[in-house]
């Protein structure tokens, strides 16, 4: 059940950062959709190690093998099975980390929830690599619902805040720069702050912001599948995040409700957006818009004192190629999930359609 | 699907507040717990209307009937079916709001999405007079896991705010004041405020903080279906709420590894807690704890210019008997939710014990 | 979990047979639809206690309170809340059952599972009672999808069998015999046969044919929920039911394939229907039917030696009121299976249509 | 959510008869399970094509790749995904059947259901070949509960019945022959059927009674999750199955309240077993029987006109290499089934206990 995402539009997933492969089950695809492979590699691309100066330069294809489900270049209906090899293991050896639990790493969990069985070789199934298999399946969901759109971006970096709001930006400048931040001279100073950041082995934080686009009426499943809440609970399952708002978010529980209230236009729309374009849990046709707090890296290439299998005390520092700030390769995958709950909520709404 | 929450402890709900009854379905209750109905009630009694004078001033017995699940004063095993009459639906007219919507509530939204069909006596199906059933089986659920001890408090109110940690204050004497705020120079503070800005027929959003603590290491679901994603989509789906952070949160977005990271204790605790009790998904045995934000209500008693269902301008105006500021009488629902989401997962993992 | 039944449109239930009442909440029912309550009681006239001469004597009225979801006559989309009272316990005493383990019935199992906790009076939550719920839940879906028509009747009781196929009988007349068998002569056997055992203190089985006709093309999901795996999950569900089988059923087991394939018609059609209106799990268009087969009633009216908690053998003989053949009752209960099954089928496949 | 199978022990698969691969993925397994891998292989071979005179010819090497979820020879809790390579797709021309419905297949209802979007080679998704990713899944499912005894037989090939009840049968023997019967003269009679039915092209129907012994009391969840009605949703879920029925069956649809009820011993067990060791939908503790009913293969080495997709009469002959009769090859299929409903049932069982 805990490998499984979705409730129609559902994938699951498999693989350790170490293992031969990861992979997932893509069920509920709707039949006759005409796939743009491209498209999908594209999205790996974006998240993919190695592709910057400013991320892991660990080196990994990423390159999907689809075994089933799509025929004559068009989705059957059937379950959509996919694989990802692992082509950047090395065979060094892990017995050092085997014993050791690295801090604010989920070593110390696992351990326990899992007495004493885990993959410990790169982090094995609590690795970010994951998160690959999401963005496969992200990116088909974009090309089920493509009149949605989905943009995400670097908010902020450590305490480099984007201050304008996104509807000032140029969302079609996201891919501009490596940081992904739509606000160039802020795109600047955020390379350079994750450079300077690097080497000093440390790592930082940072926000993303997203924001989806032409979203029909009427979307949210009230009472226990509130569209905000499904967003929510999808990006805190994204590694390393702590937060998640939506609309006027932590703002907003300062404001009054003279202030806050969404007043109408005569079209339905509204003249101000801070419900973020769902009110009771269902879209009202307005953007949406949600930002996601990431905390730094726990990997970090300085030394920490730390314990291992039997609380004694062990020096221990990271060793190279980790992301200094996973921010930049998070955006594919903040969208990914957001399309995976769009689509998932409109095949929700089209069963209720009599 | 979407009225059910939970998957092992599973609550399912019906009623619109200006129904004859709302209530619920406790399924997965395990069997053999001895139920003090009295405690149910006292956390009624926190959630219900009237309660003080910063609340609204609605009056609603809120008593539990108890249709089945219980036997000689015990759990059975058997789904708990429960139900709690509606006693303050004022038999006045309501066709006025019938074609009205409110700016910021789900009128629109429920139109939309259900073509015109809802019961729009006083919020209907959207109302949080829903909440009640969540506080019956989350007074439930603590009685099941009485081992964890489960407190939220006001953390703030408007722009006032509770400066220290959780670890700081008692969080015995949250129940000392109506504000429910463990500081209690803070509370005075907000409650003059919150008096004031009822006075003024507007209202006031505010967050509140939980604690979670005496809970075992070990519990959370990887990959999808981690602790602090489940807490964050059951808070998410409280009425109102627009955010919601663990640990560290928003404010650890900002950091930098080095700080970040919560080094080991000898005994597998950690020195700090900026996890939030939860790595990886799973918890680390530290105390949880986290933040969840409120809006303000947006029924208030002011003009507002809104539009019927034919997009005519209409001017309306909220009539009294409204919550100011919700988060004192959401502190129950909080709990309630947590409390769910505990015993939820605590059954999940004795699922896997071989 | 396990109080729930289908997946879109979704049943969850509680009550004992001896608790003030029993109840559900139906989830998922489309907005719009105009609820005939008139013929929602019908339904549960058909089954109720006290019909006819062949069934319990217990009275019940079986009236059914819905406390939401309907609103001026339309379901509005929100769960459908539903109270039936228990109008017949008598205030007996019931202690000398609640030490003692009737044969064939679940006292034994309940008590294991759930480690004594059982409401054994009339059998707690493992009443037949519990099917009233389930034939409110099949009277609504019916309306949901009024096109299809779903008609099952009594097959055989004890050995006396209809030895015709559905298509050679009047499905209409089914109602005109209080055995509800469309083979007026065989009718009369079966009440007469029924009539007989009931006076010697003993039941009998017998089984349920079911058709179910105007069925799109296209109902299904493969793999691991086939339209005819449901169906016989559903039927399996009833209580007493030993056996299922759909199309050529256990007959087809010693076929040849030469003779058991259906060949085409060029309009899609087939010749013959042995598939029974499904293959590969998905609906074929032609006509649905299904056989469902009971045990006879473990509650008789002669002596049999029992065991007690403590494994004494002590005498036990079944008090008045029981149905001496549960099959004619059985009849509107398997069709609300069937119909919610269909009801949830349709959604699911709706949710596919891009 | 069609492509899965089980509540917290829980299979999704996925592929086609003619892609590169089929596989899926185990969610739920528990940690620390030590895997016997050649015990898999076993369990692979006794369903394997080519692996006697009387099934397929095919050649299938039904090889599994394990790419998750097992480390250092144990499972670790993770997800476990595995792949089979197909390997015996020969590279001829499937373009005659793309247009042409096979009677008695799921040609026509896929065609429908997915608007002529179907993998049509080797009869796609819809193949058998998909139960070799299901006794994976079982023969893992048999090592965590290794206590609990499965045992498959063949009962009947077309009109030739094994009369003994399993009781009088040694299970032991049941691999001793080819077409898996321990009753080795019936066995003989059946082998010879089934060649001579080979030889005339044409196929036959069978079934399969299944043992699970060893079963502790307190399995099945009341009310919509019973024991022997997930049971019967499993088997109805492999293909060709046209029924299913448990203890008495349909038998006892004829019989008498005085003769099948089960009386008890004092230790609880019951000195007959009409019950087939479920009583309200849960384990008695007594064996657990059921039979399951198989229809003869619809592809037959014989002239058959059938249609096209545009409605034209069209001759086809079914080409060698199909099975005669499934129930042989059948068996493991069976049995793995059985071994996952149980132990996610136990499962299921733990996560009540407090």
């Amino acid at each position: 059940m805990s490998n499984s995402f979705g409730k129609l539009f559902r994938l699951t997933t498999f693989g350790e950062s170490h293992g031969p492969a990861i992979g997932g089950i893509i069920d509920g695809c709707p039949a006759g959709i005409t796939l743009d492979l491209k498209a999908i590699q594209k999205e790996m691309d974006r998240r993919k190690p190695g592709q910057s100066k400013i991320v892991t330069q660990r080196k990994e294809a990423d390159e999907v093998s689809f075994y089933s489900g799509i025929f004559e270049g068009k989705t059957t209906g059937a379950s959509i099975g996919f694989v990802i090899k692992n082509t950047d293991q090395k065979s060094k050896d892990y017995s050092h980390i085997a014993a050791t639990f690295r801090p604010s790493h989920a070593d110390f969990t696992y351990d326990q929830k899992y007495k004493g069985n885990r993959d410990y070789r790169g982090g094995g199934r609590t690795s970010a690599r994951e998160t690959a298999n999401w963005v496969v399946a992200g990116a088909i969901a974009k090309q089920i619902i493509p009149h949605i759109k989905i943009n995400a971006y670097t908010s902020s970096v450590g305490n480099i805040h984007v201050e304008e709001s996104y509807k000032s930006l140029n969302l079609n400048s996201i891919e501009t720069n490596i940081v992904r931040c739509p606000d160039s001279s802020k795109a600047e100073e955020m390379i350079e702050y994750i450079s300077k950041i690097k080497k000093e082995g440390d790592t930082v934080g940072g926000t993303i912001t997203c924001v989806i686009q032409n979203v029909p009426t009427g979307l949210g499943e009230p009472i226990f599948n509130k569209l905000h809440a499904a967003l929510g609970q999808a990006m805190l399952t994204i590694n390393a995040v702590k937060g998640f708002e939506y609309g006027s978010g932590f703002q907003g529980a300062s404001s009054k409700g003279s202030q806050h209230n969404d007043l109408f236009n005569t079209d339905g729309s509204t003249k101000t957006n801070q419900s973020g374009g769902i009110q009771g849990g269902i879209s009202n046709g307005m953007d949406i818009y949600f930002k996601v707090a990431f905390k730094p890296v726990a990997t970090i290439i300085q030394k920490q004192i730390t314990i291992d299998k039997d609380g004694n005390e062990v020096e221990m520092m990271g060793k190279g190629r980790h992301d200094p700030c996973v921010v930049p390769r998070a955006i594919p995958i903040v969208e990914a999930m957001a399309a995976m709950v769009l689509t998932d909520f409109i095949m929700l709404d089209k069963a209720r359609q009599f």
